[in-house]
């Protein structure tokens, strides 16, 4: 569903390169969650000390964003869906940041997780769910960028598929806790990763639902099916 | 620090419109927390019920919130302060929905720690740090509606009690972990509980910030200290 094409003004240009921040920021932040879960895997400490200091661009580039948005709002007065994009540009460098500071901490945690004893393969399953968030995070940017409704339809779907990864991960840490208690702090901070990971995952949905507010003018009919399954999980363990 | 007083503006009034449902909200937040607390405390199936249901009100006020200020900003076409405060607002709007989301999500998990056994005091634990955060996140409220910058300053300060709150609960969820693994479940749930009242009060600062912002122009100097220090705890047990 592409928008009628009309002249290109000043607020038009304007928009571009407000885009063209978000899309700096969008790559920052998805080569932040690769390198961060890459860290872990090959307990690599360096490449984490690499995210940590680089999280400082993606907060500066939030507040670039924002204050552009600001002088453009203030200097154009943009109304109806000039504005709605304009303020939702702010909404998804909002999302942005908090993914930035999801891979901050998982950097983190991957140099304490490097002193201690590995858990089976998680570690790579981690890796894994990190590379199939941060196609969904790509995905849902070039959705907006494009208007593309349908790509943001499918970003939704396959969020799904991060949640499943995400339950199944929560059920293999709390496995190994119960064999052993030696397990229980590393999997503590694995589990805060994966949850983590699955929040990146809610942002790029929240962002796909944005894009087709902008495209249809509503939010999708149906609530979300929430996949995230473990505020109702109970296992007994121990007897 | 007192703004110079002005005449009363359309713009007044509509901001004024636009403050009293963000107070609404704040409300119905912090009711939210205390009840689904005090719910997970006396095992109140019924009362994080009623928290469960209350959040679609919730939702609905940011909904409006956000409307309203497009109008707004389309309407008025606010400039320079008048804007940042409109700005400022979907912020704490948005800030109230994620803390509403975590009541509720705390509400979920109370039902299923009701069928299990209890953990220690930590269900009372949770409800101090509940009600802790919760009258952090008023006067993060009051701080913004009466503009007052000494107040959030008061609010950032005293989010570090909170983190060392949540810090204290980590270790203890740990000990009974390993302790027994019967109790690991259990933990993980409480533990998330924790967490998620421990970034109400992140919020609770973020609008303390947001605050001395609009008050003085600029965010506050220091890069806040950061009170979360699990994610580099290391606690070797069961050997």
């Amino acid at each position: 569903m592409n928008q009628e094409p009309h002249i290109a003004s000043v607020f038009d240009r304007d928009l571009e390169a407000i885009q063209a921040m978000i899309m700096k920021m969008g790559g920052l932040v998805e080569a932040a969650i690769l390198d961060s879960s890459l860290a872990l895997e090959s307990r690599d400490e360096e490449l984490a000390d690499k995210v940590r200091k680089a999280d400082a661009a993606i907060d500066a580039l939030e507040e670039q964003i924002n204050t552009e948005c600001a002088r453009v709002i203030a200097l154009r007065a943009p109304t109806a869906s000039d504005l709605r994009t304009v303020l939702t540009v702010m909404k998804i460098a909002a999302s942005l940041e908090r993914c930035g500071d999801y891979a901050k901490n998982l950097a983190k945690r991957s140099t304490v997780l490097a002193q201690m004893q590995p858990i089976g393969g998680s570690a790579g399953s981690i890796r894994r769910m990190a590379k199939a968030v941060e196609l969904l995070l790509k995905d849902a940017l070039d959705a907006y960028i494009q208007r593309d409704a349908v790509l943001a339809a499918e970003v939704r779907e396959r969020d799904r598929e991060i949640d499943q990864m995400y339950n199944a991960l929560f059920r293999e840490f709390l496995t190994h806790m119960m064999e052993d208690p030696r397990n229980i702090t590393a999997c503590m901070h694995l589990h805060f990763i994966a949850k983590n990971i699955e929040r990146v995952g809610d942002h790029a949905t929240g962002v796909a639902e944005q894009v087709i507010y902008l495209v249809t003018g509503a939010l999708p009919e149906e609530a979300r099916v929430k996949g995230d399954i473990t505020s109702s999980i109970r296992i007994e363990g121990g007897k």
